[in-house]
């Protein structure tokens, strides 16, 4: 079991303040590999209104129902299940979503990494921080936005992988467009397993892409290991509203099928894809996560399931997505006390925003929502750093800032310490009125621990800040991931093991019609 | 009584879209006068928790003690109220500052405005949002950091009065320089009754700046009205450890004589002027407060105040005050539940940050604290708006993004519409699996008010954002300043009020052995 302290916090023994300096810039290994909040949720709506929004999703499984697209097999299941087919309309009688995933879905699991010290707890108190995901573009400072290449997705895999403050190597963080569709997967799944030992997502677009994960999880970790634990969680979107896709669902069955995680994810831009209020968009996401959760327990019960929802509002002028606005972030809180209630761990929030470059904008926006993310209690924060664009780019400077954010998160959440220490009312005794507490005992003896310090923040004096070259946020950091990306040390693994897995690789690559990579 | 509905929200009557539009760009006069929260407040502790801080407020009270300096009168007074006085040093019986407030101060009041529709209601659900207060400094893009001037001061006044998501002119928003220091509450006052109708702050900079400001809103309100009601709420600050100095004790002595509201508020960098913990940095500055409030209330009891407080964490590096950052966060719930459990109005948060520019630092850290504040409660947001570099400088950029957020919190705090409406069930049986919600019945009717609408978020492609200047989110707050600033109509006044208010001045400066003004 891995250090679970914060290490931002008290509880470490001694050693000294070499020991101290040297652990506070000593690598990502001091991390905590998750986070377990110390204090309460906050939820907005009470009892009744929680069962209202779960009323209205139960009526719409039944009265309008679901469909589930392009899969017989999926039809046919849900039909021995008790659903009514139409077509691919499933009309789902009230309840029965809620039952199957009730008897069967677990409230939290242990996804593993290679490293076990980095395994993480999903659901409960737990909160596990990912970096975002599914951008085409990359953006910096110098070459501006680009096309992703494997090399930007190699590079946040090392940047994700240097910071304590996100737990997840997470999925596809950027599209490295440079490489063939069909074949980019291998290197995408590669490049975490390699370049990190944190646990990662799998690959959704085909089901076979999904098997190709699950067969190199196995030549990872072992098969067995891989049949009796969850050591990949994938992200299955729904295509809201109320329809579930064949490339999905196909993903969805051999994950389940394999006993490994699906985010269960409507994925809504509310004004197009649900309608333009949070109590109608809240049950709708609610009744299609319900259906999708659902499914993957008549796949195989007891399949690992994150309810997601990723919830965006939209601009009425313009059509656009918005994010940091206040009504998704209603529907955050709604969703994950629907979460709770249902027993499921939850996915939601992220460093959401709009902005192109990595300004005030998007600082606004990314703020708004991890902060109501973390009080609302997600389990999975995927989305946490280098989102702009509403997805569609991944910022190397918006990448640290949010890291940053991330690491406020962890000290937040570990709560208030209450102990006599944390009290100090001697210290208040011995400074008394009107003097100051820089030197005195107490403020020596937590120096090291005291308060959350930013990398990226410029705390000096305008006239210092000035003297310094006058740099904003994003030149500030520019620096930072320069300089992370150029400590990076591959963490190590069995050589074997790794050409095993280029094997199997090639092997697969050489198998298709067109053999280039 | 003016409109109480937000007017983002249902609940107009008709009109038609031309009447729609006019009333979307209509001016201020169409927003609430201020906020009634709907949704619950969060809190960190529990009942056990806050116990412990509130013995250890009293505790601090009564063993350390709080000095009042310079004024034998207040000593006397704390005396025959039961105090122990060591020379400056007043020990106050356990339990003694709670019965002063409980016995008499009110758990909510109004701060009358000279427009009777933009009266605020201060304590219980209810928030004011106040513009950023005390720079010596501005800055805007084109001119950057520069001394302010009055014609600064007018210009944010004129900014808050033009937007519907200020409730409250504010009061030192900028310290006008280039008018003696002697004089330029004269000024400022004058800008806050003459410029704006919305209510205002007064000076604290000397108790006959104090009476200054009481008898020109005599003039304005008439004597006997500002005898029965509030027409003035000001900031009086502790000096943090535990000391109230003679300048504020003095100007809080004129205003709670004189019926008026004070912001009793320590002014606290924890781990400068507290200990480094989030608990005994909350129980000091409890203890600092009730000292303050339980003085006004020997000065006349049933004297309005507020609890307020500003608490940032420290740079353990250099010592400089951070913003934004867990821990005040933190000390912020703890405070508020604080002020819930005594029964008095609460004053804290604000768009504090200590960036040098409105760039992603700036933005990250406001949002941080403005979030948190409207979970935690806040009554009275004094720093709302504009707020730079830890309060030495008043951005005019920054305060665009930040009302941009102050209307967010109107939009959060009037929580999820549970309605027929808003559960839009009928929406989605219309448009059913797979379609878009964008033309149905539903969206049409909401049209006008789904979605809080920034006015400086740019939610448009990349492409657009290109093609539109590529400007970031400073360059398009410069317009929209400069708009405001343009479309500006001053209220009306009598203007035989106005020439009193004016020759009340012109006389009070004569009075001064340097007569220049």
């Amino acid at each position: 079991m891995a250090d679970r302290k914060h290490r931002g916090r008290t509880g470490r023994s001694g050693g000294g303040r070499a020991a101290k300096q040297a652990e506070r810039s000593a690598p990502v290994t001091k991390g905590v590999p998750y986070i377990t909040r110390k204090v309460p949720v906050y939820e907005v709506l009470d009892e009744e209104g929680l069962s209202l929004i779960e009323n209205n999703a139960e009526t719409i499984l039944q009265e309008i129902g679901v469909e589930f697209r392009g899969d017989a097999e999926a039809l046919q299941m849900w039909k021995t299940a008790g659903a009514d087919i139409d077509g691919e309309r499933v009309r789902i009688p009230k309840g029965l979503c809620k039952k199957l995933i009730q008897d069967s879905a677990p409230a939290e699991f242990t996804q593993h990494a290679r490293n076990p010290e980095r395994n993480v707890r999903i659901g409960g108190k737990n909160m596990v921080l990912v970096p975002a995901y599914g951008s085409p573009f990359v953006r910096d400072l110098e070459k501006g936005r680009r096309y992703a290449t494997l090399e930007d997705f190699q590079n946040f895999v090392k940047l994700a992988y240097s910071t304590p403050y996100l737990h997840h190597s997470g999925g596809t963080i950027c599209e490295p467009v440079d490489l063939p569709v069909n074949k980019r997967h291998f290197d995408m799944v590669y490049t975490h397993m390699r370049y990190s030992d944190k646990p990662f997502m799998g690959s959704v677009t085909a089901p076979e892409r999904a098997q190709d994960t699950v067969d190199m999880a196995k030549v990872l970790f072992g098969e067995e290991f891989v049949q009796n634990n969850t050591v990949i969680t994938s992200l299955i979107n729904a295509n809201s509203p109320l329809v579930w896709d064949a490339t999905m669902i196909g993903a969805l069955k051999v994950y389940a099928l394999n006993n490994q995680a699906c985010v269960v994810s409507p994925f809504c831009i509310a004004g197009a894809m649900s309608p333009v209020t949070v109590a109608a968009t809240a049950a709708q996401l609610y009744a299609e996560a319900l259906a999708g959760m659902a499914f993957a327990q008549l796949v195989r019960p007891g399949a690992p399931v994150i309810f997601g929802t990723f919830s965006s509002s939209m601009s009425m002028q313009s059509g656009a997505p918005t994010f940091g606005t206040p009504e998704p972030q209603l529907v955050l809180y709604i969703v994950a006390a629907l979460a709770r209630r249902l027993g499921v761990p939850f996915r939601s929030g992220g460093g959401l925003n709009s902005g192109k470059i990595a300004d005030a904008q998007a600082a606004y926006e990314a703020a708004n929502t991890l902060q109501h993310a973390m009080l609302a209690g997600v389990n999975f924060m995927l989305h946490t750093a280098g989102w702009l664009e509403g997805g569609l780019s991944m910022g190397y400077e918006k990448f640290i800032m949010d890291i940053d954010q991330a690491g406020m998160i962890h000290e937040f959440l570990n709560g208030v310490d209450l102990s006599e220490n944390g009290q100090a009312l001697d210290a208040i005794r011995e400074v008394g009125p009107g003097k100051h507490f820089l030197g005195c005992d107490h403020t020596r003896a937590n120096f090291e621990t005291a308060f959350f310090r930013s990398s990226v923040a410029d705390n000096n004096s305008f006239e210092q800040w000035e003297a310094d070259g006058g740099l904003d946020t994003a030149q500030r950091a520019n620096k930072i991931w320069k300089k992370m990306l150029n400590d990076y040390e591959m963490p190590p693994i069995d050589p074997a093991v790794d050409e095993a897995l280029l094997a199997f690789i090639r092997q697969r690559k050489e198998s298709f019609p067109d053999a280039n990579y």
